[in-house]
């Protein structure tokens, strides 16, 4: 291998030719060793020869050559949150890492922040992966399903409020979480209900639907529904706390628990009693609002698996000619404590 | 192009080739327009006809084969996070993301999740990224850096509690963070103190450094510390406090926020005045120690900001054969408030 006597940044990169030339075998047999082919017997010394020789020269497999050659990659493609992530979807995001891994797929995140859906499934379609999970903060529409498909993606996999046409579309209707809220504050006797709208950047594709659920849960029950601005530091929670007597509501939806918590010590510094004058539900039912006094009501949330979502990626990897399905996954429910 | 009567996951991947036909030009100016590559004259029609022929046809450069050509790509891989992160972290990394993308980099996030710091290095170089940054969760090792390296990255530069050879280091001494608490707490006149450590996996590489800072702050001040498992959950804290009288303790360094208004709620449920008793301390300067009563005291961290470590970036892919730097970046100090 040839060296510059420059530092390691400018050493030329080691090629799967000197890995073969040092160990004594074929680039064939250096491929087959290193890329673990089962399918061809190849003796254990020349195989730890082969791994010693790559160790040596610090040559590891280049991801797009091996793509190149198979016509596509084990790469599933997840778009990086851009808003603030819960304790909630860690836990699902790190298991379906995890079950994905076990199935022998390479997981890489894509940061979209300021990609608008198209732009987005362009940008990941270069990367050719053999799949994308969207997870509901980039708009991806019919177009940008295709887009991906035609760069030889085999599963595309939306997980969304909204089913989006040619991909298989597990809808989380958020609709539900806003309707379970009001639903429970409407059963508890409140007829004067706030909704909190968070001024936040992305959350309007959470916040729109369960205000239209929140909406919806009172018609009919002679409720009045208010959206409330809010966002999140403690002077817009203290503003919207001076004018509360002038607002007439004796029950806040407040968007999650971390928004309720802004909004319920704001109130409560405004001397105004929860739940007697206003009782607050929140969503999420993080573990901070059973620290709170008095504990928050909630809406629980029943997330999809990490395990059933990737057995879905892999399952359509192996049949992409399947129809595209429909699947509704949102489970919510209220959880009623001392707020409400 | 060839098109074959089955469903678009089958069809043929539409190639610079198809888009030359269509197009009614050579393949390098179909290269040439969709790289924007501005060194080469153009005109606008020919340049539009092209655009149009890639849209018709779903194409998307592929960036595998580029970065082929190229020798290198234009991706910055930064490892995706497993434990949950804050809002401070959160807006740190969403501006270094922004700041990369106007550099003309693409920003890729990668699980490293249950792999060590070799084993990630290797993962990391098969996507042949031009740069690594890394948060400080994988211990990457001068062998990692050195992989990398090989492999082609120009630039590899770690954000860790300590210097790692042969990258650009920028150090976050946690230390710092749990020295200024306990300075804090001594200064008050606290003497017994217990240092809470997190059980969670991955948050030892920060609560190990900050609980030696806390021992060496209280080294020769007559204070003595005592180090306390709490998993992040309320049962833990409800041990933890039913067994509080027993440890004598008069102050507690919590971790941080989260961990402290956990064990803050659980002490106070016990019947243990707060600061009167025990006084207590997190980290991080969340939003919700503010909303806490007492008012939480804290410890406020001065992040990097994303646009100076995109900078960073930037210039030592342009000259990768500079010295690594290793620059202290930690900045912290302790922030009075109720609670202490």
């Amino acid at each position: 291998m040839s060296q510059t006597p420059r530092q390691s940044a400018e050493r030329s990169v080691p090629t799967s030719a000197d890995v073969a030339r040092l160990a004594g075998v074929s680039r064939a047999t250096v491929s087959y060793v290193l890329n673990n082919t089962s399918s061809v017997r190849i003796s254990e010394p020349t195989r730890r020869r082969v791994r010693e020789a790559a160790e040596e020269l610090g040559y590891v497999p280049h991801a797009a050559a091996r793509s190149l050659r198979a016509g596509h990659t084990r790469m599933v493609l997840l778009p990086a949150s851009a808003s603030s992530v819960g304790p909630l979807y860690l836990q699902f995001f790190n298991e379906l890492q995890w079950a994905l891994r076990r199935l022998d797929y390479t997981v890489v995140q894509y940061g979209s922040l300021g990609l608008d859906g198209d732009e987005a499934a362009r940008a990941w379609a270069e990367l050719r992966p053999v799949a994308v999970v969207s997870l509901g903060e980039v708009g991806l529409t019919p177009q940008g399903v295709d887009i991906l498909k035609r760069s030889g993606a085999k599963a595309v996999i939306t997980l969304a409020p909204r089913r989006v046409a040619g991909a298989h579309s597990l809808v989380m209707d958020q609709s539900e979480v806003g309707g379970c809220a009001v639903a429970h504050l409407v059963q508890r006797g409140r007829r004067s209900i706030g909704v909190v709208m968070p001024s936040e950047p992305g959350l309007e594709h959470f916040a729109e639907p369960r205000f239209e659920g929140a909406r919806r849960a009172a018609a009919g029950t002679g409720a009045r529904i208010v959206p409330l601005a809010l966002a999140y530091d403690e002077k817009s929670a203290n503003d919207l706390a001076a004018g509360w007597a002038g607002l007439g509501l004796d029950a806040v939806y407040a968007y999650n628990d971390e928004y309720a918590m802004l909004l319920m010590r704001a109130l409560q510094d405004a001397g105004i009693d929860i739940p007697g004058r206003t009782a607050v539900v929140g969503a999420d039912d993080l573990l901070l609002g059973r620290l709170l006094r008095p504990r928050l009501s909630t809406v629980h949330i029943d997330m999809v698996t990490g395990q059933l979502l990737a057995e879905l990626v892999d399952r359509t990897v192996r049949d992409p000619n399947g129809e595209p399905e429909t699947r509704d996954l949102m489970g919510a429910r209220a959880v009623h404590r001392e707020s409400s």
